[in-house]
């Protein structure tokens, strides 16, 4: 908290003083509430029944092979509860009995496997808190301003504590042969979701993770048993996975040739864009969340990258003439989304928020416009440009674009 | 991961290859899914409907004043999904509106207060990951071994990311005279729960809290606002917190007279016992989760302290007579739950599995003897003392006393 005002604040926070207590004592007071035994799994209260994932119908021809997004808006910290984590089907959720599931390991290795579920919990584990966030967040923002909500723009994001065995042990017990430099990840749903990844990713920090935020992966986040590739595509963080196959090339699957490639200008397709730079977004203010009032406003978001830590968030108020640095919340962790904050007078006037990130590696988040000198305007993944929100003289706020 | 003996594991490995992968391709990949709209906010797998919050009917005589106790023996890494929380209610859990919820600050202050929810939403946030325990947990176990099963030994504790308003910051903004020595936290749940706790420690670490996990607080811990005292017993941490008093002395209320004092073998009370001291459990294998089989298995479980991190946990197979460090799962952060995790070859034979912490302070956690010697054997709450496991030649786990 160093870096917030605390005598700005101390300001707007006079106004509330005084008020009576509203004299009537309210009826869960007066009361008993439910018994413990009423909710042996919990849920929301009733009051936060508009904190849901959504989809985009007009987005995707069918449910099955969709996206409903994060409403990141509503969340604070940087873990995402499990019900909310956003959701990228390519053959809708299957219902995997996890005692029929089973992992094969197999190809260029000296001794192929085949294990169940209970074989694999046995393996030494680890637990890392990671984001997984879809190459295609932010998409729809590539030719102009368009969603307006964070939960669309920004909400193929969440960040969970994954818990699995680290998929170099299972390798090391499976013996990679030294010629095998790549690996193939298949999906046990009707997708059969599949995507390549060099040997060198697979043996450096992935994990097969069987737990998230300390319970069993939901069905729709890959139940029982899911790839985790730290700070790489979603799509390469293989659901419901069912095999895992070592060669010498690529296989060149649907996923990595038709789609997830980027059209460049001149017509060429970049192939294997698997890292995820570093992005960072304004959660509140932001169309979904107007401003709250005149005066003192702690402006909140998230910033992350898939090259590790984050190191610095800028904010501009100005639409990116002038910038102040924002304050981290600590722990900020590798490849995990970090909360940034920063106070803010609002003086009721016209203002355009950007947030911009800066990794260890240092590299900087960048404007949309050298975005597009790089990559054109035909791309549809790994938008990581600057978030420009408008705030409008009313409170609302603007998904806008700006020079 | 550097303290496990891969080399042991990898020979246990061995006996699982070669196994042909079954031939049938299962149902889940011949048909599309769930579309991504049919779960806004998702569930557990069927597959995991054992996986809930458990109560002891025999222990309370009523489900409005009683517990229900985490899983924690199905749960990994160190975060507890907020479904699966405890509950400790002492007037069952309220359905409380947020609109009509207000927060008062008054007794030695310069400004009382009334807050909204949408004026303390305003004040600037932090967000931190810390445990919550009930000092009942484990109270059971002080006269003899009796529960079978680490949910009910240990299981009235949880580890959340809250976030809300430092309550250091509140009081700034409230202005609480010099000589208020003493704080009262009340709920506005049935019971009214409140509490006294000492300015030093109010204007310390507390958060006044409205998320947990992201989201904000579930209905049973809390919603819409609840207190968190980090390191201190659970009651302290007051759900539906509508009021804190400040004055010269505490208040001497039921919760802190005849309920959580610890009454000492010479037939006086400890009062105000409100620091929770270092304790650990094993929660791999423990009576609900057997050997898996012999050879190598990972032992694993949980460790805290109250006054900070844990610096070492040590675990013993024979019951007390010989230790070994365990591996600690980073981040270890203050006062939360931290993992620990060491390799173990299971010869078949009858073990005594016990884990010692010694945290950050120096303090060691005792064993059942040496809390007894110190305080006797009426005492209900703040059992810290290690657990004996004892694993069974079949395989199977009971909770025992050993001298």
């Amino acid at each position: 908290m160093t870096s917030i005002d605390r005598s700005d604040f101390l300001r707007a926070g006079a106004g509330l003083a005084g008020v009576a207590l509203g004299g009537e004592v309210p009826p869960w007071t007066k009361e008993l509430g439910a018994g413990i035994d009423a909710m042996p799994y919990g849920v929301p209260s009733t009051f936060e029944k508009n904190v849901v994932r959504r989809n985009v119908p007009w987005l995707t021809a069918t449910t099955q092979s969709s996206v409903s997004f994060t409403p990141i808006a509503d969340l604070d910290g940087i873990i995402t509860p499990n019900g909310l984590c956003f959701v990228r089907d390519h053959g809708g959720t299957p219902e995997v009995d996890p005692r029929r599931h089973e992992l094969m390991i197999h190809g260029l290795v000296d001794r192929p496997l085949v294990l169940s579920m209970e074989d694999i919990v046995r393996y030494p584990t680890i637990s890392r808190i990671h984001f997984v966030e879809c190459p295609a967040n932010g998409g729809m923002e590539w030719k102009g301003a368009q969603m307006q909500g964070a939960q669309f723009t920004h909400g193929m994001i969440h960040c969970c504590e994954w818990t699995g065995v680290s998929l170099a042990t299972l390798l090391a017990d499976a013996g990679v042969k030294p010629q095998a430099k790549w690996m193939l990840a298949e999906g046990a749903d009707a997708a059969a979701m599949t995507r390549s990844i060099p040997i060198e990713k697979a043996t450096d920090d992935c994990i097969v993770a069987w737990s998230q935020n300390g319970e069993r992966l939901r069905p729709e986040n890959g139940y029982p048993l899911r790839l985790i590739v730290p700070g790489w595509q979603g799509n390469l963080n293989v659901k419901w996975l069912r095999r895992l196959k070592f060669g010498t090339d690529p296989w060149e699957t649907r996923e990595e040739t038709s789609k997830y490639t980027d059209l460049m200008a001149d017509g060429r397709a970049r192939q294997f864009p698997w890292l995820l730079e570093a992005k960072s977004v304004v959660t509140y203010p932001c169309p979904e969340k107007p401003v709250r009032g005149k005066g003192f406003n702690e402006v909140t978001g998230l910033a992350w990258s898939g090259r590790g830590k984050v190191e610095r968030v800028d904010v501009s108020f100005d639409g990116g003439v002038n910038w102040r640095v924002a304050a981290l919340q600590a722990p900020v962790l590798s490849k995990a989304l970090t909360r940034f904050r920063i106070p803010w007078q609002w003086n009721g006037e016209t203002a355009y928020l950007q947030s911009r990130v800066i990794d260890e590696t240092g590299y900087v988040q960048p404007t949309i416009a050298q975005l597009r000198k790089v990559r054109g305007t035909n791309a549809i993944y790994n938008k990581n440009a600057i978030q420009t929100w408008r705030v409008n003289p009313n409170a609302t706020v603007d998904n806008v674009q700006i020079a």
